[in-house]
């Protein structure tokens, strides 16, 4: 039988993103798609290329109609913005075998992740691949802390990492639907900007995953910890390129094989022998990893699609783990490389 | 069991995209991709987002490895160049029951659509289906004749097709990957040009379509001919995107009736009741239409992702339809919408 | 004496070229620069990069400082939306002796051109150069209008205009500042659209112009009228590219001396005897024209920056003719070829 | 009487844009363009926004030629690829009066930066202006190094500089017009990448500036110095922006006294008090800085566009000085905003 999917908030990016990789999934059913602001449309009139895909409409989510759905679906998708998720789960009693995958940052941090009866667990599979499969509930990782993580993990794990000084650059999608001066297209074309400088709130879950593996990072406040991060707004949609750059004695070969090892057996993310660049994962769920050595300077690039490992796809393997179904499904995605 | 697959001319954008495709076809196996300048390599050292995705390697197209390649499978495609496709035929003496798709323009024309004992078919599904379900020889039409024939055929099928006026617009895939002024980044970039203009070469089988559907049409050359067609330089990648001015009587309903009932049964390509954008399509085999009719002017809109509707994408359909197995088997793509 | 200039509406895009332009102009000063919405703040505030250029500050347009303003400068330029200019000439009582040159559409039609005393005059060098010399009020053309009459004006003038069919394209600034989906970063980057087929607005004043030189074309309403115009939204912030095609007996020497002699003297407006691209134009007040000649088919290509040669530009050459001094003060600038 | 100026190098992107400054310029003449593989042909045969701007022609650098030309010529720009620079020195005896001002990095490094009986001068007007002044012959600055330098400075001045990590982003006129993978329009658009990790050349003459204010600074090579600085590839044609890290304690308001005190003079690079963004500075010779303070962390955003103040723009403000005359002479260019 296959997996009931009902999705809360399917109009933004992620919702959508979410919605087009479920319709090709061979495992699933989307049962509901809910928004408040289009309810009664058809999935078509918001998501334009849907167009002959699906009949599907967006449902009205009123108590009566949430109770049927609720019900009737084995797992729930929250593709909400930050802090509407905690909103939802406390405002709506869900039935307890209703699994749930909130792709907001509402539950990520260990200290937030309780609700109800319910405990998420941090779904980056790389990381907590055993905790996924028995997990009930998933809190799915920030874009740019799965492609910052990514690349460090490793080191922590081998418990090498010091001080990190990395810089990210991100696609539109990044920001939502949202309309802002910087989501204008006569000021993000051919523009470049940094924003939220050693601030971005994803920091956080990147701190709780490094520390996770090397527990001797002490601090982790945007003032003193390791992590030093700079986002740019970058002139295109989809993507995230992050270089970060560390002192490191380990050898090249060492390196190699600390990220070979770590990342064995996760289908989805590899270290390339080549020089990486930002297409080659858009519109998959990949990441790729490039590594550097110059001395005892060590730089790693790390890309990812931030709707895909970045948000919706990587929601969808965790679904796939918590399922028992192979990590992959639905997911050996067309490149759109060029 | 699985159609056997072999690629020649695997380098280009055209072969890549057959690759990607055809790795996750669940009906296919990849048996070799030939590439003069290429054997020897892996295939993700040229098309680098397939690292993780396969081990094949390019071929050489030696004569043995030919002989060897050409009788184990049962369909070759043709990714090469104007004029080579023609040559590959001439110097090749494939197995009888080998099938052909060439996705150059060789073979596009009745006049020169034999070789050997081959005969090629239009492998355009919406004009000749039936006859590509039969064929052993397939010439796939060209991305902007795909685009302008699927906004004129239903005119042309009711016979009233009078003189058209066009304007397309192509990404810089469309030119392959060779290097001229026209394909540096920098010129390119926030640029357009128009091209070819009343001259593209497309529109030969472009007439040939339309006068199998209205014979009336008598002239088929550029100057006096009823197709004026002018091609623009894109400042984007991927796509097509046509806008064809006509006069025409007939009502908006009855051209929606038109359209509708002609592209009945063509899961690929359909009329949108809103407007369409290019990005509704691209990364999918899609054909999206738009009417609008003001007086007795009527204006068609079509758009299509260049390199699978208008070119590998197709050829697979064309594959599909060739092997007897749903039109749309591993052609369910993902958009790439944003 | 240097021209003393007021610029009502100065946050905009126009506005802001505006005030680029004759912050650099050797014969001008800007007296005031009127924007409700930003008054007291400085002009770098919303222009950013005038930031270093200017110590100017937007005033706020109330009754006292109008009167003050209005009785100092010698022209107002009025960069405000569709509608808003003949409010502001209703509302206002500009001494006799200030110019107007109002870059809205509300007074480019000639029987909608007089507001109490005074009579607009088209505000199109290459067609209105001797009125506009010694004109007091200019209704500066649209762009889609410049772009387009600029390449048929010469053809009109020979009285040999038929039916037109022309495709524009333009960059995202031509649609302001405002937000919208199509003006949202992640909807329009790499996308094509078409708007409002064959009933742009910008073709009653086409209409107009073409008449003045060709009385006989007759209908000039959007379903019987010979130009048959489709505007694209393009994937660039900047200009304006358009191809017209259209049947002429014309020979190619005979089209090349009308145009030609058509615009001898006009300093911004020429045919270019190689093939033209949109950058040829970004950032300066030129037009270029290419012509081409297929049998009896002629196809014309024609380019210009919207915001200059398209609005403020033009805006200003106007200004200088007005003033008696030479067309092309202050607007001999760096293109931005790349 | 004007300066007469020759151009050696005149068909790239530097030749280009100087070519297009001079010709505005109101205290120069052009004398010479002088393109080998160009000579003969018109200026905008090659540079075709120049079309209607100039009736120069390339010249032949033949023996004659040269010696008629560099006799009558006060200052000659070598607009050449590196290494050609040092050729053109050594191959002619140029007139012991001519000035010279040098674009490539051939004549920066103060060790390599003699020729015959002519020593070149590092021109940065905000690090040498004296110098530059009494110069004749100017090393003109690498684009990366002016936007990485300009940002630094002022620590180097106050002798508080200590490890720097950089990253920094290109646009694709950054590589000349040559033809590779990486400038091709297909791969470039919507792609990130980073090359020259660590090793960027333009490092050797950053630490020699550096090490000129703060001479505590021991190392200076790739391997152990305190330059980190990763560039990358960018989806645009002009403009540099960098992001620099390092720890800091001095307050924000000490930091923004250090700049403004260093800038003071220095008309075209200045803080901004609010966020910066690349298009700011797009067409102009400017380059904006922006300073953030979290905690001791220093975070510098700098941006240039890296054909003006990058390369062109920055060889006609240094030609300004050594003649004496106003440093913005000529470079008051229209911002391209949008």
């Amino acid at each position: 039988m296959k997996i009931r999917v009902g999705i809360v908030g399917g109009a933004g990016y992620t919702g959508g993103e979410l919605t087009r990789i479920l319709l090709n999934h061979p495992e699933c059913d989307i049962h509901f798609v809910l928004s408040k602001s289009n309810a009664g449309k058809f999935l078509h009139e918001v998501h334009s290329d849907l167009n002959g895909e699906t009949n599907l409409k967006f449902s009205e989510p009123s108590v009566n109609t949430q109770e049927k759905n609720f019900v009737g679906v084995d797992v729930i998708f929250l593709c909400v913005g930050h802090g509407e998720a905690r909103k939802f789960m406390e405002n709506n009693e869900l039935p307890e075998e209703v699994k749930v995958i909130d792709l907001s940052q509402d539950f990520r941090i260990a200290e937030r992740s309780f609700i109800h009866q319910r405990k998420f667990i941090y779904g980056l599979p790389e990381l907590n691949k055993a905790a996924i499969a028995t997990a009930s509930n998933i809190a799915n990782p920030g874009c740019f802390a799965t492609a910052l993580q990514l690349g460090l993990l490793p080191l922590a794990n081998a418990g090498v990492l010091g001080e990190i000084y990395s810089t990210g650059i991100t696609g539109s999608t990044g920001a939502g639907q949202g309309f802002s001066q910087t989501s204008h297209f006569s000021w993000r074309s051919n523009n470049i900007q940094a924003y939220k400088s050693l601030k971005h709130q994803h920091l956080h879950e990147v701190y709780q995953s490094l520390r996770q593996l090397q527990p001797t990072i002490e601090n982790s406040d945007f003032e003193e910890g390791i992590l030093n991060f700079v986002p740019w707004r970058g002139d295109f949609t989809r993507g995230i390129f992050i270089t970060s750059q560390l002192k490191c004695d380990l050898s090249m070969d060492e390196l190699q094989k600390l990220f070979h090892d770590f990342y064995l057996n996760n289908p989805f993310t590899y270290v390339s022998q080549n020089e990486i660049s930002l297409k080659q994962v858009l519109n998959t769920n990949k990441c790729v990893i490039q590594l550097e050595k110059v001395g005892h300077k060590l730089v790693i690039h790390s890309a990812i699609d931030n709707l895909l490992k970045g948000a919706s796809g990587q929601a969808v393997q965790n679904m796939n783990l918590m399922f028992g179904i192979d990590e992959t499904t639905g997911l050996k995605l067309k490149a759109s490389y060029f």
